[in-house]
């Protein structure tokens, strides 16, 4: 959502500065300036990725339209409720509850648990989890910084074309200025498309991938203590070191209900 | 409050060159400049990120006028009252004088080892805590720092928005001198929010987050000293480690007193 | 593939974009600037490398064009195959299925199973290997970016000497607009194949380089997972972390029949 | 020395070149560029600093012209005695020897080794102090390298406002030229401040520091070899692996004797 | 070989583009140029710097002309009957044949194994014998590099005193572009001897140092193995895999005969 509220924004700073210069409008269409813009840019940065890094493009520009922060909040009372029925029932009666769980890197992981690996297997086997998410997503970012990198260069280009045929053809001293102003057209649409769509949107590609990661990165924390027999208590504390002081509520407070601590 | 300064001295150098020069400040106000910097800049940045980072943007700003640097002397004094306390009478007569330390951090980790938790618990729980601290302060700081970077290119923006207009209008060449100085503007407006105001915020709160870990650290390894048992000389020799040789006062110095060594 | 299709892309935006606006295609035609910028950037980066890097070159570029991003899926089922038959008919069994295996890194790992070596020094030759790799692709890597970087500052000295050239000889104005468009010529150059060409390849490179990477690091997880003894199933589930959710395909689906688990 | 002798070095490289094309110096004084970068730089980087900051920069400044780069050999010396002490006749015979020793790290370090804390201790303290000495000095040398990165901006926001207030005023023609050369003097005051000063002492600092830690680091190393019981060739040996050939001398040339090995 | 070999061909390239452009030579002759930006630049770099850093200067200059990339084919042979003969006739027996060997790192290494260190002391000093090259080298590096970055910094000053000289003495506007060229004239000799001299020096200096720790990490890996008592044909496997793949020849090639493995 922000990112199309900050997009709009700054669209409208734009817009509102134009009007109160009496700058106009129509001076600043340019569909040339488009195609070489957008077209140069998505054409120059695939041919620095591959057919499944496009594909994967569409689905994470929206995803950076859409999709709300990561929370940890759900994530520690889960593994809270998951603890203690670990202490009281064992890891097998954890098994029937894992259907009623969303998040499938929690279900990998409390499933290795109940399946009896050890520590070190499970940390292992979700640290390449994460590893290989870390791949994925990076490398998607870094497609779109493609895109916002080559934008304004795209954009120079067709400037510095449009300079040389204006400089080659001065017999009409007139249209120098109006030459300019359609060469320096495509590098307006290469700042703008750059830094009001591409760079955002990889920013916020960045920033979701951080905090899933951060996520991940208590939930493996958590699903080894499960394993490891922290009491219900315990694992809060030590989850909730994982996020901001105000979000941390405490096993009471978590639980609902006056503590009475298993352990 | 060197931020302030900072900020102001830097303005008045500015102020007071341009007077020097005899050029005016009415050819510098640019409503249109600043409502297309501030607004435009705050909007893409927004777009990166997301409402907490929003919601905590102000407080940081305040933070980074207000906040000194954080010193860890008297973190000293309380660790080595502390290791004293822990030799005489153990760990469990510490939990009365926890009530007096005001530094959180301090407190959850001496609260642990109160509680007992061995030593590599206590490391463990008290690292993720300053991995998340740190996750926190360098996502407000790199949300300022883009604020800083999104400035001059919006001023850019607007630059070649007022020269592709100016461009289109030549028919009367006298305007184009104050064409080219209202498109300017811009730009100057670009380049003074950002190293004026954004850029230097965003490096005191780097700063300030790098002294608020470093005093972190020095407590973390006092903590696990006390839990270690060491004597409050050696703590003290091993925490001046952490601060700059001049303010390193020996334990002597810091008991107020003719050392009588408790070991 | 998509090199070449995105090189195209790009260019075919230019073209485009050159005919709307009506501009001369004529007047972008400057062998010199060629030879500047493609000479130029040429021998400035091998001055900065060797005649092995040089030699390894046209190799890497035709790879770029033509190499498809590595896939793990084959390796995997490969991997399972052994694990099967390690378990079955112990280590000494996958030498004659070593042949089929196209694979020269999983090869070398399995043989060095079959020989007995210990894990930790499978490991090792295997990571030594891994890293070479690296060295040697970085290396080529750089030398491309080296060119993407030394072309546009070759085509700025050509349109600096050129612009002194111009000045100095201002006798004629009206041959200044044709001295500068000249001038600018390289200049347009030097960011097209920076931009278009070397800079696209060098990122290619990169891409496969680290799909490459990838695969080998699945590939020696595998094999230590095949000498540790695991069971097909739990090989598949292990080494399937390692790729997109949306390949994972399970034991059973590879296996092609229900599931009798070996262990 | 160097530092001085560099810069003037450059200095006299532009004053001579200027002399060679026949310009004025006269053209090239400006007080108010002077105060805008200058004072504004000062101001600008100390926003993002604090007064300790401040408080050490002075003492920086003149450390940069006036250091020495550490040099090993002294420390290798002196190790080389103390390991052949403790060798003969135990470490509490060090303690006599210690306040013959300038250098307050190999003091701190050897006084541990006396007083009988063991390696681990030793390593850990000594690297403490190490981290905290870099963090200091990094701090520093940021703050120089901010010097040096807001001269050249605070020379352009003097251009552009001196551009701004130009452009305003065509009126007379023939003022434009001095107006623009006035307007740039600010840009070289920047320009000229940042890579003739700031820099190169920044660079300094970070030379001095380099060589001060490698000292450190191959003191830590001795210290630990002659807590290690090492014979004084051995201790050699491993100490001048840590510095040029050309400075090795072995341990026969500095015992300045025929060895006779202690071992 | 390949610096000079590139260098002279991008001189060539823009020789060739000049010609044919029918721009003159006579233009770009500018001594003051020369001045400013050769001996501008190296007084800043060398104030960052020491006096031992610009006497080595010369030597790495002269290396980078003539030194060819570090080859570890060599060495292989080296270690392989160094392992052969340790295998047969123990450790003592490599110290006769250790005279034969050039590479000063290989021989103080083996050295190391025949006086009998531990496999822990070897790595340890080699390590730190490496770690102090790469200190050293890097340096130099810097250095170079620090060169290639002040030059153009150095034009650009250059062309601002020229511009302001030029911008304020309008009164004879015929020389306005004699004046400019002459101003560009240093920013050319900047990015000249930035690109074309400076660094691809130190990316070459970069590139054999490199080469250089590749081989000194393959000998180190060998020197272990020797001393692990390893068999020569394993040897050859285990270092084979540091080079690449169309280099490796196999043990037996290698001997030069039928093997007959020792062990």
């Amino acid at each position: 959502m922000m990112t199309i509220v900050g997009i709009v924004t700054a669209i409208a700073a734009i817009v509102i500065a134009t009007l109160i210069d009496g700058n106009s409008f129509g001076a600043l269409i340019g569909p040339s300036s488009l195609v070489l813009v957008v077209v140069g840019a998505l054409g120059v940065s695939l041919s620095g990725f591959d057919i499944p890094d496009l594909k994967a493009l569409p689905k994470a520009i929206v995803k950076s339209f859409t999709a709300k922060l990561e929370d940890s909040d759900d994530t520690i009372d889960v593994l809270m409720r998951f603890a203690e029925i670990a202490r009281k029932d064992g890891f097998l009666a954890l098994e029937d509850k894992l259907k009623d769980v969303d998040d499938s890197f929690l279900v990998a992981g409390l499933q290795q648990v109940v399946d009896g690996a050890d520590a070190e297997a499970v940390r292992e086997i979700l640290e390449v989890e994460l590893d290989s998410l870390e791949t994925r997503h990076q490398n998607l970012i870094d497609f779109v910084k493609a895109l916002g990198g080559y934008a304004p260069t795209m954009g120079m280009i067709g400037t510095v074309i449009g300079l040389i045929n204006m400089l080659g053809n001065l017999s009409d001293p007139s249209q120098l200025g109006a030459g300019m102003a359609v060469a320096l057209l495509t590098t307006l649409y290469g700042v703008i498309f750059a830094n009001l769509v591409f760079l955002p949107i990889g920013a916020k590609l960045q920033r979701l991938h951080k905090a899933e990661v951060a996520k991940k990165e208590l939930a493996l924390d958590g699903i080894l203590a499960v394993q490891a027999g922290a009491s219900p208590r315990a694992l809060v504390e030590r989850l909730e070191a994982h996020i901001e002081p105000e979000s941390r509520r405490g096993h009471a407070a978590r639980a609902g209900q006056p503590v009475v601590e298993a352990a």
